[in-house]
């Protein structure tokens, strides 16, 4: 015995259907995180493979969160900031939400404390994204970290490896293992990293469709409300929106593509933003949406409506954009691209799609945009695999949209001839017709409490 | 890519509930017994805590034995020798069998070549059992445990390390992992060892009740029927019995009492041989119907009845017990028990158990008296504990049996004077009484085929 049961016992427990308690639970990460685990891998992989089998309490997901959540460095940001937020998605092709977000809630005086992964899939992470920007740093102590918030409002790091360290050794092995696939597996991961940062609001993106990792809306609202449920048991005012994921999200997909694409929603011009088309796009719907859930949980407003309405300020007056050249000085980056976007490099062979028949978009599959980058080499398949900032695509054509016969529906930025050919066969046979009109399909599906 | 699919692709296919193809057990096994393994621990075990969850298909189960079987050297005793016999039992608590039938079998003109485990519970393995026996070899070259067979038509030796070295690598991390109870995985590793021995007709015990590893009749079924169409893919001859394990077989659980049993099992006086009692002790039925299965399968007799009557005729003449002592003598061991069994060492500290009322036998619960010769010390938790030769139980009261108050129903041997007190408190809640008459229960449940 070793603990309060031997591994082996709680193993054959969950691997019965039974319950770990949360000191069994605590016992079963410290000792896995040990130098010398008293837990060696193929233990561990034993429990996480029944807990894919079996899945876990509410109660058994709370404590493996904050068990996991222990394992390191705890910044506790909301003992030291009135108020500090934090927004995470779970993913999606397209999805540079956090780049155009998180400058306008903290120019809605909300700072911002986003700690941000490298992912792996068809693009990079949010970091990789903004690595696209020259000379850009995102790797901070937790200090420099903090002071960032502290001075700027806003700080976009990556994550640091100081907290939550089991979370990193988990996913490792998971990755290798085969288990990855669990509802409570995915949420003590998420949250655990959110818990180390210690918010005092936290807005959660779950993304649902063919382009997620959460294929049907009851698996993302499932997972939605199991992360609520443990940010609020964490004393953090937590909350969900689910939003559709089957086409990609804004016309870009790729690093510096992306980031040129936030940067023109928060640059819009004059006439731009008394257009109300600007305003009916998804990035800038989804913008003001989560800034508003994110504004009212932390009580600045009361209302989705007064909250919307501040995120349009801010970026009609330009302090969002402000925000984010201030945040790209202090991280060392190349602020000029905030006013000439178009200095970021796009990769060397560039090539048009045009429409090969008149009618209206039915679908643009989300799943096989995202492959399509990812052969382009804008996302990695492996952890530490380098991916390229310039590659992507630019796609106009959105579901619902009505074209003629040889309008420019796309663009494709490779790295070569052979890359551009595939790109254009595949994104062709992506993107599905309608001879009649078709509705725009709903992108927010609603909170979840 | 490192075979025909990755692991992690094998493992999620498993997980998901599809099958793998033999060729892909093929390489997973081939890879994971590779020095430097393609394939490490932790991948193993997320691939077995599957196999617990999804079950195998017959021919996966069939696959994963042959690429087991074929994971070291293979004797194909069958290629040797016209006939040669194996028995395997699951086990059970007082489980001696393989000391009675091996020898009668042999003495009957049928080889047999039999390799046997330490094992893991209340008492050592058939292996240790023998080595109570002062003098008793058991470790044979697998060229020396051929030839013990072609001189003598019997050898009892100790599974070799040489044979389905993929069965003691995957037993070890199973135990380990919590992945253990699967009926393919159990039927895999027992079949592959038998596979890698070949001889030409396999009987196999199955064990069922509260002191067997399958405590339903369904369970024990199921995996009976799986050996033995795994033995018959791989061209054994194969025959399966359930039997029951409620209650301790015979009178004796302990490593030197039970060779002092099956001792005296196979050399009954003239006039106990005349007496229709002691071939309707669960010890000489078993005897009889084993051999009788391994006869007709071989084709020594065409009945069940004519095979137990020449077991029967093995032991009357004493050849059963003369091939006994032929065979101690062949693997060192000290012959002269054969004829003084009470030479065998008992432990120091003895103590008699009496009936304290009058009435009917109706359990003797075969688990817990199991657990109290374990904590007696005849038994070993891990692998490479000693076990104690000298300590047990003897145990008169058998499920039936008629007793008055005062009467000796148990004696129990062991180390010490609280051991004792312990095991006579424990065995006094073991057994259950009843007012009014109690049933003899079925020994022998049923052949599969």
């Amino acid at each position: 015995m070793t603990g309060p049961a031997s591994a082996v016992d709680l193993i054959r427990r969950k691997r019965d259907g039974g319950a770990l308690t949360a000191d069994e639970i605590n016992w079963l990460i410290a000792a896995y995180m040990r130098k010398r685990g008293a837990i060696p891998d193929e233990q561990m992989t034993a429990f996480l493979m029944a807990v894919v089998w079996r899945g876990m309490a509410e109660e058994e997901t709370v404590a493996l969160t904050l068990a996991m959540a222990r394992s390191g460095k705890q910044l506790n940001l909301r003992e030291r900031f009135p108020l500090v937020a934090d927004k995470h998605s779970t993913g999606g092709v397209g999805d540079k939400m956090t780049l155009v977000v998180a400058p306008v809630v903290a120019a809605c005086g909300l700072p911002v404390a986003k700690m941000a992964g490298r992912g792996l899939g068809h693009t990079g992470g949010t970091i990789d994204k903004l690595e696209s920007i020259p000379g850009m740093r995102t790797d901070f102590t937790a200090d420099d970290f903090t002071s960032l918030v502290e001075r700027h409002g806003l700080a976009l790091a990556a994550q640091s490896s100081e907290l939550a360290p089991a979370d990193g050794k988990l996913y490792a092995l998971r990755d290798l293992t085969g288990t990855v696939e669990s509802i409570p597996l995915i949420a003590a991961s998420i949250m655990s990293k959110k818990l180390a940062v210690g918010p005092t609001d936290l807005l959660l993106d779950v993304k649902v469709g063919r382009g997620a990792f959460m294929k049907t809306e009851a698996d993302a609202r499932t997972l939605a409300a199991l992360m609520v449920r443990i940010g609020r048991a964490a004393g953090i005012r937590t909350t969900a929106t689910l939003t559709a994921m089957d086409q990609p999200l804004g016309t870009t997909v790729g690093n510096a593509l992306e980031v040129q694409e936030a940067i023109f929603t928060l640059r819009p011009t004059k006439r731009l933003a008394n257009n109300p088309k600007f305003w009916r796009s998804d990035l800038a719907r989804l913008c003001l949406h989560e800034t508003a859930l994110l504004l009212r949980s932390s009580g600045l407003v009361e209302t989705l409506e007064q909250g919307e309405e501040r995120a349009r300020e801010a970026i009609r007056s330009g302090a969002a954009l402000a925000k984010l050249d201030e945040v790209i000085v202090a991280q060392g980056g190349y602020s000029a691209i905030i006013h000439e976007p178009y200095h970021i490099v796009a990769a060397p062979v560039g090539g048009a799609l045009h429409t090969q028949r008149d009618g209206w978009i039915a679908g643009v599959a989300a799943d096989e945009v995202g492959a399509i980058a990812m052969a382009l080499g804008a996302g990695r398949a492996r952890k530490g695999d380098p991916v390229a900032p310039d590659v992507g695509l630019r796609i106009y054509a959105k579901i619902g949209a009505n074209f003629e016969k040889g309008q420019l529906m796309a663009a494709i930025f490779a790295h070569g001839e052979p890359d551009l050919k595939m790109a254009q066969e595949r994104l062709l046979a992506a993107i599905t017709w309608s001879d009649t009109p078709v509705e725009r399909p709903p992108l927010i599906l609603g909170e979840v409490e």
